[in-house]
């Protein structure tokens, strides 16, 4: 295992009361808020006006940028910027998911800048600082809530990109489960496929993390096991809810990743889909995550899918340890595409491999590898791709 | 489930490198520094030099307080506030295991305040500043170098008591396994005895704590059964004290509690035997634990035991659930007192009934009553001491 720094100051109001506590985190920091939002659904079921109020009885002038779409533009970041700099405002409150929180980080770093925020995207340029961001969760899944980390498109370039640092990690998010009932199923179906897909992304890896923490994984994939197909059938289900939304802050906030310093495999497979295609992220990861498994399974790295197998999807110990793998990586597809019910191929989206080419070359970047639990070249990449089909 | 906030803002730096960082953190803060630790061995370790380095590097002037002893008396307490206060230092470096730091906590706060700080244990003053504390751990046990609990003793009144606010969680802490290296095989052994009994006390509460933290809680107790004995065995095996260090940490920093308010019933109890006998706290949890189990097991409680021995301990599911739990606490006896080795009765350690009707009465306070799993009055607490005998 590696030495690690471990420094998670966000600070998380969990539960019915969550919101209550609005006003007085954001208050310490500023009187003047970016409120940031997507489509405006906040407004038809009572989040937004409970926001206000919270807001308004704190004296917080309220600043307003909507439209914040899935797979989130830069577009939208530059006109946060913009609000934000003309208005000397102090603060964001990021109202709903993933995309609405990322786009808000790289607002609230572009604010301390005179530079074009996509320069933090596409040149990696570091951020320094931020305002303080909050946010209030409305769906659970990328865990954006407890991190610094962003992914940011630019529909000009095709790109989908991740940035993010120390600075833009919120200061306090308020999470209300009840806020999550009106989640559809596809949604909470692809989020929890995305909170899978993070704590494989960390469990397989080459580092040895320690024994604790993988399992503390294997304890968090137990949790979406149970409470995200229940969630589809039973949308009101607090506890359901709760624990999905819990794990989903816990799989990527940095804790279970400290020691190993996992590399990812299936997210930049997955950010040139949605990047080419716009198709949900969630979704994405299902349907690549158990080919890319097949592609690496092999008796070098046979261990780590029998530990999985046998401590998560409860099959019996045995001698044979590659069967066992083999089981489990039919438990993970029998999980993303039965028991949470999303489509198990690219053609049923309508995607063929006109594009694979080239998105295959950019998953692997400038430096023409996916470094991972198995390094994949663009060759490997596009069979992936190719394995994904039907 | 609870509402709850979790905010734990204590910095870790983890691994071979840890205590490199201790000049760039304390040096934050002041110039001064209250260097804390006990009985000296760290000057015969080297962790002492290399502590005083890394401090002068940073040009931070350290005066020293040493002598602080197990089961930390309030007289450390007030020398080293009178040494605070006299000198004007602005922050405190405690080297050590729970004891110095626990000690270090309440000086923290007394550093703040005109009162003796004993009143904040015996009378419950609120502890509401503190001067920044940072803690360099030697001995995975108590936690107390990622929360803001302390535990003081006052030897003219046999009271030990707990006391501890957000104001005294240290602002980092440098936690390098290979500084437990030197412990004992049974220091190591109390140590996780200690840590097992946290997560007991957690685990087992009436509240429908969440899922995901039962199964968090049940990977920290794997952690601690596969790691305890191995660090016995191998004093220098890294990942044994590195898994047992990190785990100690998490165990009780308030991550695991949060949804469930859990109110503990074996730490009032063993209160009173370090109080009355300056008993090893860990030694002491170990030998309550089981016959705690035992007094408080039956139709109504018996699911709680049925988890832990299918999850933990490995037993078959079964359908008679009582048989599965009266096996869960003889694997529990098992692990303090044969893989951990630690003597497993009270008379073992010279401890008669003499005192126990006192003990009895003040383990359940003022209101007369442990509230907990099952809430115990002084009768109930008095018949587990003589079921510890022998």
């Amino acid at each position: 295992m590696n030495n690690f720094t471990y420094d998670i100051p966000t600070r998380i109001h969990f539960g019915k009361d969550a919101l209550d506590f609005i006003g007085e985190e954001v208050g310490k920091y500023s009187k003047k808020v970016l409120l940031t939002y997507g489509g405006g659904s906040i407004k038809k079921n009572g989040i937004y006006d409970k926001v206000v109020e919270e807001l308004k009885n704190k004296n917080i002038e309220i600043f307003e940028l909507s439209g914040i779409k899935p797979n989130p533009r830069i577009d939208s970041v530059r006109e946060g910027v913009k609000l934000i700099k003309e208005n000397d405002i102090g603060a964001i409150l990021a109202v709903g998911g993933g995309s609405t929180i990322d786009a808000s980080k790289i607002m609230s770093a572009g604010a301390k800048v005179e530079f074009d925020p996509w320069d933090f995207i596409s040149e990696g340029k570091e951020i320094k600082d931020a305002i303080p961001l909050f946010t209030v969760l409305t769906m659970a899944a990328t865990g954006s809530e407890m991190n610094g980390g962003a992914v940011i498109s630019n529909p000009e370039t095709n790109e989908k990109l991740a940035s993010g640092s120390y600075y833009t990690r919120p200061k306090a998010s308020f999470l209300n489960p009840e806020l999550t009932y009106t989640v559809s199923e596809f949604q909470t179906a692809a989020g929890s496929a995305d909170i899978m897909s993070h704590l494989f992304e960390i469990y397989f890896n080459n580092n040895d993390s320690m024994y604790m923490l993988d399992r503390m994984m294997e304890s968090l994939m137990k949790t979406v096991i149970e409470y995200g197909p229940k969630a589809i059938k039973d949308p009101k289900n607090y506890e359901a809810r709760a624990n999905l939304m819990w794990a989903s802050s816990w799989a990527i906030n940095g804790f279970l990743s400290a020691s190993s310093n996992a590399e990812w495999s299936n997210h930049p497979m997955e950010h040139e889909l949605s990047a080419f295609y716009d198709i949900t992220h969630g979704l994405g990861l299902a349907i690549l995550t158990p080919r890319w498994m097949d592609y690496v399974l092999s008796d070098d790295t046979v261990n780590k899918f029998y530990d999985l197998g046998v401590n998560v999807f409860n099959l019996e110990q045995s001698e044979d340890k590659m069967e066992v793998a083999r089981k489990t990586i039919e438990k993970v597809s029998e999980f993303f595409f039965e028991k949470l019910g999303l489509d198990n191929n690219l053609n049923a989206l309508g995607i063929d491999e006109e594009n694979f080419d080239a998105m295959s070359k950019k998953a692997c970047g400038k430096n023409g590898v996916i470094k991972g639990f198995i390094d994949l070249n663009p060759e490997d990449v596009r069979k992936i791709y190719e394995m994904s089909l039907n």
